[in-house]
């Protein structure tokens, strides 16, 4: 008998999710079928994105159900194989996370080459958000020589790889954060000018001391006021890329928009939102870079890590409460 | 003795500009110097953007200043010439808008050749409100075929030439503007879909109506709620060319930027705002093409004429009611 432990969406949440939203539930998995195989997830993903999964509307993604599993980035090691692609023992990506163990056809995952990265690496640094900081700084904001860079969220799993990539690249990064913890590891990473968003009493004014002469490239996590910062102090011809808004996903009334938006018209802004997977052609190309980064030393993968199928809710909450420090995941095994 | 009469900013306009704001002076001009000329006006615009620059704030032109002429684009005939360049009786474009009369340097003038076109054209339709339509939708919305596209202010200057090029490329159009004159003027311009924005409980919805599988572009001279109901309408991948948000120009609060800017996110949005000046590398691409159009008969040019400098202070304010049907002139000679 294989047991697996899955958590499941409960409820809707409203406004901020609470415990009370999730249930776990063990099931028996039974035997793969026929091109199928068994996987037992060694990490599981909790990404600020899956909170509008939460909700009961159309998106790029469809919503969770309720009460099924919940679904997300894991990986985790095949323990048994009804299909000749893959063998016991291989490492597989997949997005059935937020569960202990699956069935699934074997076409549906993908085997993963650890180059001598750490498995979990391929849920942050190597894997979704640092393929997001990629795409989004290089290619969403096209990045260019004496860029100004500003990251907002930027101690997240997404910002701490924009700041790193951006600083690799030779560029002046300004970064926000919320409290001592964040801000010290922003200037261990060789962020330039750290803002501690929760410290400062007006953000555009702060921005504006951190960047004098103004920001090029504003890569955005969190919407609300560091978008009015940015559009306040960014130089014409500016761009954005708009990754999340993570200040408003809990909001339960529409959230204020930037009361400045005009500023795009008079600087030439450009504002583009993007989602990671509408880039995968970049894929071989971030792998190559991010693996000589890492492998140099350059690029340092920082984790949060909490442990256990029934921690996996309160890692999720985690997120909205900027409780994590760079990508958040959950050990299953 | 060569009198000219031309309008001054008396005071800075908090909120919507009245007639106090402004002070008509009558100046001697005196003789033009060496290279220089002396030119008589024909026709002034007035223009949303002259509203930024009675703000006493840096921008991307720098303010008006008190008690001295305002500026803006003007047409008139050479009647005294100090330079071989120009010939007395030459029409001449330029930024002297505001006043009946004025000398300046050659070199500070275009001298315009017609092609067949009336000489208030080089103020609207053939001028810098044809080419910002032309820029905005051809290279910073980047239409492309299929595209369904949405214009705000559709009646105004720009608003009209953006629909009639839509229009000419084959696009489905629809387009807002307030008042049965001016949703009738968008029918007999070919407009698809016109929206009384004035008229509509409920601006999204009336756009999800015209737009039932949504819209790719939205040409934005307005801001506020209609850039709220073009986000909430877009298509996956949508342009927005943020051209002009008149909405807020008055506004002696910040206004209200867009609550559901989040949808640029997932729906991968590009927002991209522009001013004109940026983009004349496609000046001949536009009189070549506008000419054209115009010698078909495709294109239509609809002014509204305030005759006399004492009425320009009123033709500005009327831009701000929307009481013009596409371009807004004085006639001055």
């Amino acid at each position: 008998m294989a047991l697996n432990r899955e958590v499941r969406l409960k409820s809707r949440p409203e406004g901020m999710p609470t415990a009370a939203n999730f249930e776990i539930a063990s099931v028996d998995l039974g035997a793969p079928g026929a091109g199928e195989v068994q996987v037992r997830n060694l990490f599981m993903s909790v990404d600020p994105y899956m909170r509008g999964r939460m909700y009961d509307r159309a998106s790029y993604v469809p919503p969770f159900e309720l009460g099924k599993a919940l679904q997300g980035g894991a990986i985790g090691t095949v323990t048994v194989s009804n299909d000749p692609s893959l063998q016991v023992g291989d490492l597989v990506q997949s997005m059935f996370g937020w569960r202990e163990a699956f069935n699934a056809p074997a076409s549906a995952l993908q085997k993963v080459e650890t180059h001598g990265l750490p498995p979990q690496a391929f849920l942050g640094v190597a894997g979704m958000p640092g393929m997001t900081a990629y795409a989004g700084l290089l290619r969403v904001a096209a990045l260019k020589e004496g860029d100004v860079v500003f990251v907002s969220a930027a101690a997240g799993a997404v910002g701490s790889v924009v700041c790193q990539i951006a600083k690799i690249k030779g560029h002046t990064v300004i970064g926000s954060a919320g409290g001592e913890e964040k801000t010290a590891f922003l200037k261990s990473i060789g962020v330039d000018h750290v803002i501690d968003y929760k410290a400062a009493k007006d953000l555009t004014a702060a921005l504006m001391e951190a960047a004098p002469k103004g920001i090029d490239v504003y890569f955005d996590n969190v919407g609300g006021e560091h978008l009015n910062a940015a559009l306040a102090v960014a130089r014409p011809m500016g761009r954005f890329a708009l990754c999340g808004m993570i200040s408003g996903y809990n909001d339960l009334d529409a959230c204020p928009g930037p009361s400045n938006i005009i500023q795009a018209v008079g600087k030439s802004l450009r504002l583009e939102g993007f989602i990671v997977s509408n880039h995968y052609d970049l894929l071989p190309a971030f792998l190559k870079d991010m693996s000589g980064w890492l492998a140099s030393g350059q690029m340092k993968s920082t984790d949060t890590v909490d442990v256990g199928i029934e921690a996996a809710p309160g890692a999720f909450i985690k997120l909205f409460k900027g409780e994590n420090l760079g990508k958040m995941l959950v050990k299953l095994s």
